[in-house]
């Protein structure tokens, strides 16, 4: 995935759009809780099992991708606006986890 | 960001602790959006103005780093369960969105 | 506010449309948590002027009542499904926010 | 429950904290999809059947009922600085509700 296109991207769609004073990382944060609301909709009265092949459904596989890709972008603009490497931030975020939950406690979630 | 490898890492990190059956997709959206939740509560009482410059402060800027992490961990673990290519997922998105709000609009957000 | 009516109420409305199926309080608190990013996806882009005026448009007034009511009404099922009695619960933690805040202390939020 | 009487606390704590400034509807509502998300928080890796008997638990039932109490709080606050009369606009919405899922189509949700 290349962040740094990616990000370029979206500083240039919020310029073009005279955006940029909505994009304080408050509100970003809130579009992106949002997105993650909507993605979250989609599985809402699923069971869990029927979850795990919602995708096989072409409309929703398409549903879930545009609401990944949503989440995603808002994420890539936080990241952006507040100075946070992604790749590097999310392998130090597995390494705490992983001294978090040692895979010897196999309980909980 | 190396997407392929990070997934390869989270579903060995899942594996190794028995978490396979918690992962649905559902779970994973409801993981999300609370991850999503607690990004935004970092900027909740801040003005606009000062969550432009929170991350100025380095705990606060571990903290977001941190959260954006979460969101990007659970995300590329739902993009993996959902067989969801994540980066032509958000370069098509990116492309319906700029169809959705021309840039001549320059109102709303 | 009638909550042992509504509550009634809600009952019998997932009861004829054979919903009690679906509400399991996973998925009433999953829902819950989409109506509350509805509600506020309404005041997303505005600033926090804006939104304190927001309701004195009749169309976004309504709009904001109809977000308040669905946020409720998942809220008084969960309540009716979990044995919470709302009113002694918001009493109790109105008194526990005064100790953890105490006046005094007139910084943060 | 005494919506206008545990309102009025509510405007009575926020100003000897001097925390009005901070409570416009736009922030009210960030605060309230937070605690939506604490209450989501506690049903997440459960499966449904897990969730309808998690509350006969004693330190569980306490936790949703404090997480009940903070939506219910932060709600109150928003219908306060709104102008939105939450009895009758929940009647109205399960009205809108009924329309729009008649009893006969038993499907979905």
């Amino acid at each position: 995935l290349d962040v740094a296109d990616l990000q370029a991207r979206l500083r240039r769609f919020a310029a073009e759009r005279d955006w940029e004073r909505f994009h304080a990382p408050k509100n970003l944060a809130m579009a992106l809780a949002v997105e993650a609301a909507e993605l979250a909709e989609i599985f809402q009265w699923m069971s869990e099992e029927e979850s795990r092949g919602a995708h096989l459904d072409p409309p929703t596989h398409e549903r879930i991708a545009d609401e990944v890709a949503d989440v995603l972008l808002y994420l890539l603009q936080i990241a952006d606006k507040c100075a946070v490497d992604v790749e590097p931030a999310a392998r130090r975020k597995l390494e705490k986890n992983a001294i978090k939950h040692p895979p010897a406690r196999r309980t909980g979630a």
